[in-house]
């Protein structure tokens, strides 16, 4: 399968996860239940980190539960792990097979933690050493980008978010991803047009906060892998914080910003670049004054709800990554110098 | 006093805020014991953040302690924050202005977990909200890209490490900080040589794994901030996840690799990108074969512990910073769009 077919089937590959996981991540709730871990704790990289960034915001924000980004390299290289406690160690990985994240969740049950491994393989290393496993059932995905995998491990950190809250409310919700996900790919077409414009960009920023900041390490690693274009991820308070520097007119800005408690900082930030910098922005909103600010706008569905929308607001990120592979006369399949399996220490 | 003056004066700077917090740190490793607390949360922005960075291998591989970067969005834009138990929340900021960071510590303290926080300005608003402050005793800090501030941070998180430790030989060793800071300052007019050569450098990537992941963000921001060069960070094993598809012949990268357990990790990341990818590198290391890889070599001295290493391999990436400004034309002491202080919500 092509990594356009791959981007195109994702609203019904997560029907299939979903129907999949319910019991599972009901059973994980109950096992693993919220008054006996103080912390998750989560070994990652590439997407999967990505796919890691929003759990530690949706967490955070609906389970009251503080959420680190492991450095596996503590684990495996200086062999001086950190001493856990009433702690998830979770790891996440496409193929199960990177030997650091592997290593995470082996010492997590060393010291008596209860794991869990997210993953496409429920036969790899990784879910053969963690207590629970997630398998995301994403199929086999062909392209050396990952597009279906990273949307499915973020189904599985919503689903079993909603099942420790015990929240019919959000299920009910998730259950809708896929109507607003299938809005979303109806621009495709657009989206091949609007990639045009952009043949010769080498540079970018990406911009997204709380939930989407997610979505703007993803859709700068689509960037990078798919591309070659060097775009950096930042959320708007960081990227106050020194980077804004960069910006000259015309400097190229892609953002992520739906309608939610972040859309105020975000559309501020978004003015000032476009007003005082002349930057030329691409914006991901269903905010109206928001998508004015861009030269490309791309519009989410209105009633998106924001926690749910780095599942929605990542499509039309891949399809332009995609759409300006083609335009730069690229490999879609298979970008220069990757493989699909990654195996790190 | 000039950008150039701060960086040269960072080593005198070290012994007097070494001086002043001696027992500073002590006092709080008593106050607050390891076995006290399971977890560190740390709240900064920018260059403060990447001290955070330090932290969490520091504190992970020498005091076995758990270190999460809060997302203080969660705390301020979407306020729900995470429940935090047997946690000490940190604050790092240089002015300890900004609402959100001091918004992370001042929940901390409403849920009744201790806070510390480590700043330039005793007086400030962060510092009035923490229980135990670290002053950096950097001094007044003129130019806006932050340098003396950083490696004083950085000073702060080892001396408070060695404190926990109760490590004698430690904290010796912080004593030859001055020492090792001298020699490589000492590169200054061959740096600035160097930095010639990338007068015309519009991106590049900039390495570093384990202690020094934190250098390569602190380099890239300095790059970002002053030469309004896209530079982007990355750990070597993060970079084989897909980044590693922009380097074309030619395509350069910076990279901080002394000698220590993550060596030959980067060693080899470095030779596929000299041998098989043909990027242009300049290296800052103590091992020779790695040095021998690079166009553009920096050396640091033999007998540099690489968990002190990061306050001595930040000082020739600042004066590249530096010296690549005024090569570039571009003011040293104000980059345009940014101020001094940096208030994010």
């Amino acid at each position: 399968m092509s990594l356009h077919a791959e981007i195109l089937e994702q609203t019904a590959v997560w029907q299939q996860s979903y129907a999949e996981n319910l019991e599972v991540v009901q059973a994980i709730a109950q096992a693993v239940p919220l008054e006996s871990i103080h912390h998750a704790f989560i070994a990652a990289r590439g997407t999967s980190d990505n796919a890691a960034r929003y759990a530690s915001y949706l967490w955070g924000a609906m389970n009251q539960l503080p959420v680190t980004l492991a450095t596996p390299s503590l684990f495996s290289l200086y062999q001086q792990p950190p001493r856990l406690r009433n702690t998830l160690v979770i790891g996440i990985s496409q193929s199960g097979q990177s030997p650091d994240i592997v290593n995470v969740v082996a010492e997590g049950k060393r010291q008596g933690q209860p794991t869990l491994a997210i993953t496409n393989e429920p036969n790899s290393p990784l879910a053969q050493t963690a207590d629970f496993v997630i398998n995301i059932h994403a199929g086999m995905e062909t392209a050396v980008a990952a597009t279906k995998t990273y949307t499915t491990q973020l189904l599985a950190i919503a689903m079993l978010s909603a099942a420790w809250s015990q929240s019919a409310e959000r299920f009910a919700l998730i259950e809708r991803l896929g109507e607003w996900g299938t809005a979303v790919l109806a621009h495709d077409e657009m989206i091949g047009q609007m990639a045009q414009r952009y043949r010769y960009m080498q540079q970018c920023v990406v911009l997204g906060r709380g939930y989407n900041y997610a979505t703007a390490y993803e859709w700068s690693l689509k960037l990078k892998e798919l591309n070659y274009v060097v775009a950096e991820p930042y959320s708007s308070a960081d990227f106050r914080h020194g980077p804004i520097a960069i910006v000259a007119p015309g400097f190229p800005i892609m953002a992520v910003a739906p309608t939610g408690p972040v859309l105020p900082d975000m559309h501020a930030l978004l003015q000032k670049l476009a007003e005082e910098k002349q930057a030329e922005l691409l914006i991901i909103s269903n905010d109206a004054p928001t998508l004015a600010l861009a030269h490309s706008p791309i519009a989410l569905p209105p009633d998106l709800p924001e926690w749910l929308s780095p599942l929605v607001s990542i499509l039309p990120a891949q399809l332009f990554a995609y759409h300006l592979t083609c335009a730069k006369g690229y490999n879609t399949e298979a970008p220069r110098g990757l493989n699909k399996v990654t195996k790190t220490t």
